[in-house]
């Protein structure tokens, strides 16, 4: 019983325990994903993370005590599930990239296929972006899946995750970034001149960018391609659109 | 008991029963991927079967009986995988396309995973390749993964499935194609000329070329990008590459 409140982090993503929770929750260093409650556990130290957990706006799943005995049988009811990644707030990104002498961000308009979003990841560190930026809600998180798919990139680019696109983008603009979407129909990417600094809006998965989103753009870019089938792969567009301002932000 | 023996087409993929079976295999129409045979089966057109698909060089899986009532109650311990698109012969799509304007092939060196290889074959039609090679062992087949991952793309592109690798790069040298190879340390991607027509080599996920494919290339491109990661998931790559000589191929 010496250690029935001590908790222990089984990896890097999964933190159980009464109190090791709360100590997290109150640290507020680590981001919580969410939080797996057993629908029997009560008492004084469960209201309390409770509380914290939807003053934070973090899920909670009431699961019964038989799935938790899986992450460990000491849970003591109460399992977290931690970001693989730390996010930045995207004020200290913009502070930190902006003297940069050509910043480029990426912002991603609801991915929601974790491999596309790992593959879009893989593909910023690969060609030099310095920051990535995606929406709280109606959208992946960095996962382990993400983490995976990228193959470790996760680790080598900051990502800010914002409550509002729409108003990350109008923080942007005050700080002097072009915002160019990438959709259909747009100017000719390989005939575009880039400005900098830059962010480049990138579309869901066979959904494009929202109305709202396309609006605050500066200008629009399309990859030239056949129309036998609906478009590129999440994935596979962006890398041609960051290989192409790579090789121009070269010149 | 009267349909006993009749056997039907579930899906466009999958074909069971003993007769049916037999008359598909000897028709030679469709390509098989593999055989699942129930471990008890035996009988004249049983062993019939199994001496046409060994002489195909077909996969065959003994299995227990309760996995094919999965299929059918009625598969009679024989169902087959059918390939949901037909090979085209090399020869065959050589002739076909060696009198357009500026012939484009790819070959997949080894590519395993069915998602990438869909996502290569989205790629190609997206950019206008006039067929894909793919050897027929130690890699992924078109299967219904595949073809969902291309979303539909294999419905229209050419896909020759070949025995050896460096003797179709061969036939390919005979009929003037050039063959070119992806391979880190190439000549750098968007700085090179390219010759028509050409055979773009990709080599599996994470492996790169086989050495003795990679001497049988005319010359080898790259993709610039930083070192953090090791590289750029198959497909991404893959477009970048299709991406940039449908640019030059305009010119």
């Amino acid at each position: 019983m010496h250690n029935r409140n001590k908790g222990q982090e089984l990896s890097k993503s999964i933190v159980y325990g009464r109190n090791s929770v709360l100590e997290l929750l109150k640290a507020g260093k680590r981001t919580v994903n969410k939080l797996m409650i057993s629908s029997t556990a009560r008492g004084t130290v469960v209201s309390e993370i409770i509380k914290l957990v939807k003053e934070k706006g973090i899920a909670i799943h009431s699961v019964p005590p038989e799935k938790l005995d899986k992450f460990s049988k000491n849970s003591q009811g109460i399992v977290v599930e931690v970001s693989p990644v730390e996010y930045i707030e995207l004020q200290n990104l913009i502070d930190k990239i902006k003297q940069y002498y050509k910043p480029l961000l990426v912002i991603l308009d609801g991915i929601n296929d974790p491999h596309n979003f790992g593959a879009i990841v893989r593909n910023c560190v690969a060609f030099g972006v310095d920051g990535i930026i995606i929406p709280k809600w109606r959208a992946v998180s960095v996962n382990e899946t993400v983490s995976k798919s990228s193959s470790g990139a996760v680790e080598h680019i900051q990502i800010s995750k914002v409550i509002n696109i729409n108003q990350a983008i109008n923080l942007l603009k005050e700080n002097k970034f072009w915002i160019v979407g990438a959709e259909k129909g747009g100017q000719i990417l390989g005939e575009v001149d880039f400005p900098f600094p830059i962010a480049i809006v990138m579309g869901s998965e066979g959904f494009g960018l929202h109305n709202l989103t396309k609006k605050h753009c500066d200008f629009l870019i399309s990859i030239p391609q056949r129309n036998i089938i609906s478009s590129l792969n999440a994935s596979c567009a962006s890398s041609i659109i960051l290989y192409e301002i790579a090789k121009k932000r070269k010149q």
